[in-house]
Formats: structure tokens, C-alpha cells, sequence
């Protein structure tokens, strides 16, 4: 039983892609830009300028919160949420400075830090249907929820460009 | 020996968040709505059209090929060779047409199905100096790679949306 539990952690530590803590730190990594990319839009812009009739970068930032809140959740019980059901987690779910959005931005990222220990390792391999709708493998709809923040933060950097402002390095994660 | 055996299949299976064949799956995805991506520009808007002094979207697209090309190689064998040094696998290395540049796609969706399953599992938590000059755990090279085309892909949604072409869906990757 000893070396089986052995082999078992090794297989862990070294036979896998990459383990859920160094997910978590490769999202945060992500969230920790995404925050740089609001901070860099001038007030204004962040909740008004749009290029060819896409969405402004703060209403890109807040399906980002939408998905996330209650994406940590469902991942880690199985139990899928609106955004309007947490409504009541924060005084300041619709922020209308970028002040108030990066404050919403910070305690999400506490959300996420405090339910990710709780998430079952089992659970990324089980298929399950993200907020009644999206089926799949569990990994799928944390990967998806990543992977929309890397798409639409891109944008984001194009509306920076255009604004004639340098965005933050795509590389710096810390 | 045998039950050892079978708790360490099992461990892989269930209790990782994604498999080796998954994140080839996931990455191939990716892959092909880039592809999409790339069949929605018009062929001279594809090489030439940009906002904000960035890049054409072909110049992003061959960024993709000329890390994906060298870097399957170098994740699977630990040796990282340039683009430039692997020019002789393709007539068509610098394409300039949008026909061109879709099969020199194609020719390495084929490359990295072909090396992928000749990347050791325990590679991906080996530390690696990518090309020379990036150091980290080889999931987050990988990581990378697939990031990148995220981010400049949404870069060429914004393009697209801006001379009033619907891109694809980003949640179809079949």
C-alpha cells in the first residue's frame, strides 16, 4: 500500500501535463494581465470605445466576472449559477468606474483563489453541463473560460493600439 | 505489480485535468478555427490590412507556424532549432498567397499529429530553455504556443469585424 501510494504522488508530480495548482497559477497569471489590460484604457474609453461595432473592453471584462464567479463554483460542486443568482456577493456587481471594476476584478480573483482547493481532481475528466448548456469534460469548460479571456483580451489590445497606447507584454504573467 | 499497475492507468485517467491526447485535441481545435480565421480574410486584406501599426494578420499566422513547427520538435526531443533551420521541410515556407498559406497549415497540423505521440508524458513538468532563450516548466511552453494564437487570433477578429466580416464562431473548433 505504501509504494503504491508512492507511485501514485510521483505519477502525479510527473506524469501529467500540468497539475491544478500550476492551472490555477497559469489563470491567475492570465487574470493578473487582463487586470494590467484595464488599468491601461483611459476611463472613458474602457466603457465606450468599440472597433467595428464590438463590444467595449469593460462590458468583454464583466462576461469575463459573469463567467468566472459562478464558472469556480459549478467546476467545483456541480452546481451551475447565473451571474444575477451572486448578485448578492458583492455591493458592486455592475461597476461604472474603472476604479469599482478593478475592485470587482480583485475580489474574483479571491473568489477564485479560496473555491480552487475545494475542486475534486476527479472532477476535470467528468463530463458535466455548464450552466444547463455547454457539455462537456470539466477541463474543457475551465480551459474555455480561460481561453475567451486570452481571445477577447487580444481585442483589447487592438483597441489600446489604436488608441495609439502600448498594451502590457503578452509574457508578463506576475 | 498488477494492481499498481492498474491505480497508475487510473490515475492518469481521472485524476488529471487534461490528458496528453486531450491537449493535442484541444490544440488541433484551436487550430483549425485559426484556419477558419485565416479563410475569412480576403486574400489581400490577409497580407496587407492592420489597425494601429500592428501586424497583417498572415504575419501573425506564420508567427504561429514558425514557433509551432520548431517548438513540437523541441518539446518532444529537447532540441530547439530555428524556423529558418527548418526551411528545407517545405517548398513553401514563405507563402505568399492565401492558398499557400493554408497548406503550409495543413503541412504542419500533419507535423504535429505526427511528433506529438512521441513526446515523452514526464516531459511536460521538465524544465527546457526554448529556443535558446525561454526557461520554464515545458507545459507552460506549451501553454504558450497555444496562447499566442489565441491572442493574435482575436486580434484577427477585430480586423475581420472592422471591414465588416463576421468571424467564426470562436466556440466551433470541429
Amino acid at each position: 500500500m505504501a509504494n503504491t501510494a508512492i507511485l501514485s504522488k510521483e505519477t502525479e508530480l510527473t506524469e501529467v501535463f500540468i497539475t491544478s495548482e500550476e492551472l490555477l497559477e497559469h489563470w491567475q497569471g492570465h487574470r493578473r494581465l487582463t487586470r494590467r489590460v484595464i488599468e491601461a484604457f483611459p476611463e472613458d474609453k474602457l466603457f465606450t470605445y468599440s472597433i467595428g461595432g464590438m463590444r467595449p473592453f469593460s462590458v468583454m471584462v464583466m462576461e469575463f466576472i459573469g463567467m468566472a464567479e459562478p464558472g469556480i463554483i459549478g467546476i467545483a460542486t456541480g452546481q451551475w449559477k447565473t451571474p444575477d443568482e451572486l448578485l448578492h456577493h458583492s455591493t458592486n456587481a455592475k461597476p461604472q468606474t474603472k476604479e469599482a471594476l478593478l475592485q470587482r476584478w480583485d475580489e474574483i480573483t479571491e473568489h477564485i483563489d479560496k473555491i480552487w482547493p475545494q475542486i475534486p481532481l476527479h472532477r476535470f475528466q467528468e463530463n458535466d453541463k455548464a450552466f444547463g448548456q455547454w457539455e462537456g469534460p470539466v477541463y474543457s469548460l475551465m480551459q474555455y473560460m480561460i481561453d475567451n479571456e486570452i481571445h477577447h483580451r487580444g481585442q483589447g489590445y487592438v483597441y489600446l493600439r489604436s488608441l495609439g497606447i502600448e498594451p502590457p507584454f503578452f509574457w508578463e504573467r506576475q
